[in-house]
């Protein structure tokens, strides 16, 4: 793939400039010249490594991503629900709602963003957490036909988008860890 | 209060009236003005009666709003939940969802309209739901120390997002039943 070519660096640094443009200005008005400006990329070069816009600008959300559940197993299911809300930077919460909000939104007007948001964002999260599930499974923690299981996202997605609703506060360790333990482990008869 | 005053069918109208500017223009293009002429009424009558665009959209809302909870009360927490369940119109689920996600939007950008959101549409349907989760209580159904019962909302506010994020389909009676038998039961011990 011609995305390899890029040193690390080089890469962090163009998903960080995506990333803030759109802060600044939001999807909609976000363009690839303006990436290309302030990367110091040609646009030519933007479309061979990324192919679109929606896809450049959902793998910066996924490069920014605190918590990769595919790398993370303690050998309970507790253990890896909280080994996920350790790893969530509450500072970075902070920044990155403003971003997923507008994103939500754009995403309801813009199918092939839809649809990379889903392939790139969605998909490879609930893959990694369904891994998860799995090992708890296979360790006898939870039922193989527990209904809950399909809920998992659900449950979580409640926590984040919920807080913000209706207590006008965002998601934090504390809050987290409260949630695992007193809905999502219920649930799931842990 | 003035408010009185608008017989129930005017009041059902001029509600309409609002509900169908909001989906034609949202809520930043929205105006007094446009209610005024739509609904063949004076600004003034409008201003006099709900004091501000905020509070008429959101009482337009809660107008619309095809569960109350507080009118629930079959005897039982399953019952209860499947009760509002019962009352969820598949169609207007799917005409108010559009409505709803750009109001979630335009509530990030406008304090006066997340605080009307909040004290007329969020604080009322918690009320209702904490008044049934009590009488669950009361029952001897939910322990009054169960951890889970202060993230109601937050379950059922993830089922009704996250099925949009994730499945790219608008909630309906039967995934809400399972969603209820599935997860917001068990996390609350029943």
């Amino acid at each position: 793939m011609a995305r390899s070519r890029l040193t690390p660096e080089r890469e962090a640094e163009l998903y960080g400039a995506v990333l803030d443009l759109l802060r600044e200005v939001g999807y909609d008005a976000l363009t690839m010249d303006a990436i290309a400006a302030r990367t110091r990329s040609s646009k030519a070069t933007l479309y061979r490594q990324w192919g679109s816009k929606p896809e450049l600008v959902v793998r910066a959300m996924r490069y920014n991503k605190p918590v990769h559940t595919d790398q993370i197993d303690t050998g309970s299911l507790r253990g890896d629900f909280h080994a996920i809300v350790g790893r969530t930077d509450d500072c970075r919460v902070e920044k990155d709602s403003a971003l997923m909000r507008g994103l939500m939104h754009a995403v309801h007007d813009n199918p092939d963003l839809y649809q990379a948001f889903h392939e790139l964002l969605i998909e490879p999260e609930m893959r990694g957490l369904q891994e998860l599930l799995q090992r708890a499974v296979d360790r006898g923690e939870v039922a193989a036909d527990n209904p809950a299981l399909p809920y998992i996202m659900h449950m979580l997605v409640g926590a984040f988008v919920a807080r913000q609703l209706i207590e006008d506060r965002l998601v934090d360790r504390a809050f987290l860890a409260s949630y695992f333990d007193a809905v999502v482990l219920p649930a799931l008869g842990v």
